[in-house]
């Protein structure tokens, strides 16, 4: 039959991981760590193991989790959510996203997503029968046209996805973004889909201002978040979603033959440990901010022009100074020939403007792996 | 905005349990055994945690599981599974079920599930704009209609649902059946979709009949099966799905977006296990044979009538001697009344026979638990 995602490829993560590994490339492309999760949340997971805690978990999550998180969102973005109805853990933030756009997205129905969008709306959108519009963000801060966005939903979009702080761009919302965004859907039905990962990496002192945190937005919204980004465990695949009770029993509905429920062990051991070390997440932004640091700071003798990232962990490198080329073959260049792959950053655009000349480099890294691409970066020119 | 989901309620497996847990009966009802998985499969998982393999697993899964899982279906069913291109992990059978329907059912497509069928198929179809057409398996023994099988497939359905070793009836397909199939189908353009989750627990001597042993009907089937129920670790969410390369790059296209990947500690953890001790899911017949038969054994006593189950780790009880209420009501009666909870089986049909007097009972319990269950079980009259 033919294919339900004709335009779908392998991944740009997976193909550059791949050609990381194939040429001995420091792999800054793909988002994950290069260290590991504390110690103490392992020695939970294998006490959790060993205590046999290996059958199915609840279908919405351990309970200890789910009131952690509610705890969580509470006192960070004074949104009260009820736990048992308005909390619910997937495999990994992916999921998550997945269940909410299935969850409202009925064919037909328009979604508005901004560009460059992580790579899993779209496909999540089209299989569900949805129509994606897709809003370029501006450069050089990649901030939202409003007047834009406020043409579009006079089209009564059923859903705006917001990712925040934004990958592949590291742009971070402020107040008055999101109260510019609850006056222009105001008068509208649409709802909001937050794929909010990066909540605990944000820079310079500015907080994480999640859709949570804005009650008018908070009352439309279904927030995604994950533990892999905050607990340096990318590969145990534990993420939640937080939505008013309504919008949580649909995407409960899916995820319930989604994957009906998250890994048993891990998410005991979370709720321990988020339980115990609450400080581990307070000080995420001090510990990704000195990489980001060091990072840029070891790039200004390079030719690359660069703001530092204002959230996520990951920096954009403009090479426009270097080199007009496509960035995908910027992308394989910079691999083959220095040895550092990166990600371009045209593949996240449905209609890539020209004089893209970007490149996303993970900084999640030892800082001796920073420090051996930035002088590999600098030789570059 | 009205549910996509609007005949989807809590499933009876969560809503079992629970009325288990607080009346305090014994819980046969949700399928999961109530010993834990082997402990040098456990002992792994702690090694691969501590050893740093916490980030993102490859997105079709940890080369070596996919080795073993090909090396697996080579011996048992003398299928060739190209690990590279033919084998994908995923978070749970669940997970390869939904994957496996929305890579082939588009909007308007027919799809055939014989009922009881598991809970998990009609949301899968439903979300994908699929059309889900029951056919009733034939009691007592659960068996395929071939004529009414016939008659559908003139209607050039997209995908048949064929579960085997069957939830929640026990019936296991003969290869008459396979070849029956295979006559059926040689002139169609229809897909099979083999959910084969039991597929190490069949009774008797029997052989477990997969899909991937038939050369015609492997051609056009997508394979699911499931780490939990053959290691005793449910709670894990690890399964998996063998199609030939042109269904499962299509089935790679949604895992890619659904989950991405499955958590790596638990992937490294199986594939050594599988290759260091293949002998456990030979022996698996024999160990849930024991518990059948201890079980079956103290109920000749009771005023249940049944026939040793063939397969799976489910009971069927027929209570028709007893009374004639709905299947639900008396699921309720058993749990409040004598404490043991059970599955009622009418809730897996669309339209349920009205003289369907059965409960399911598993039996993946330890001697003492089922010894209990039995002697409550004989109480009943
Ligand atoms: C799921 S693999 C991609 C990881 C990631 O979030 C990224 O690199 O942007
Ligand atoms: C996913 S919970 C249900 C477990 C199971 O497979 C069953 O009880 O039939």
């Amino acid at each position: 039959p033919p294919s339900r995602l004709p335009r779908v490829g392998t991944t740009i993560f997976s193909t550059m991981s791949q050609l990381a590994a194939d040429t001995g490339a420091l792999n800054l492309s793909q988002g994950f760590p290069d260290f590991d999760g504390p110690q103490a949340l392992k020695d939970r997971v294998s006490h959790y193991l060993n205590q046999g805690h290996n059958q199915y978990a609840p279908m919405p999550g351990v309970p200890a989790l789910r009131e952690a998180i509610a705890h969580k969102v509470q006192t960070l973005y004074g949104y009260h959510a009820d736990p048992d109805h308005e909390v619910t853990v997937t495999s990994g933030a992916t999921e998550g996203i997945f269940a909410a756009i299935a969850a409202c997205v009925r064919p037909g129905d328009e979604v508005i997503v901004f560009d460059p969008a992580y790579d899993c709306y779209e496909p999540a959108i089209t299989l569900n029968g949805g129509i994606t519009h897709h809003l370029p963000l501006q450069p050089p801060h990649f901030t939202i046209d409003w007047q834009q966005l406020a043409d579009l939903l006079h089209r009564q979009p059923r859903l705006v996805i917001v990712n925040n702080p934004h990958n592949p761009t590291g742009a971070v919302l402020t107040q008055q973004d999101l109260n510019q965004l609850a006056d222009l859907l105001a008068e509208t039905p649409t709802l909001l889909l937050g794929d909010e990962v990066y909540e605990h990496i944000v820079f310079d002192g500015r907080p994480h201002l999640s859709l949570l945190s804005h009650p008018a937005l908070a009352a439309r919204s279904i927030v995604v978040s994950s533990f892999g980004k905050t607990y340096h465990t990318t590969g145990w695949k534990v993420g939640y979603v937080v939505a008013p009770q309504a919008l949580s029993a649909e995407v409960r509905k899916v995820h319930q033959y989604l994957t009906f429920s998250t890994s048993t062990p891990f998410q005991w051991a979370l709720a321990d440990f988020m339980n115990q070390h609450p400080e581990h997440h307070t000080q995420l932004p001090h510990f990704y901010q000195a990489k980001r640091d060091h990072f840029c700071d070891l790039l200004r003798n390079s030719h690359f022009n660069l703001t530092p990232t204002q959230g996520t962990y990951f920096q954009l490198l403009d090479y426009h100074a270097i080199s007009d080329q496509l960035d995908t073959e910027m992308a394989l260049r910079l691999t083959r020939e220095i040895g550092v792959a990166a990600i371009p950053i045209s593949v996240f655009y449905a209609e890539p403007p020209r004089d893209l000349h970007y490149l996303r480099l993970c900084f999640a890294k030892s800082e001796a792996t920073l420090s051996q691409a930035a002088e590999r970066l600098c030789h570059l020119s």
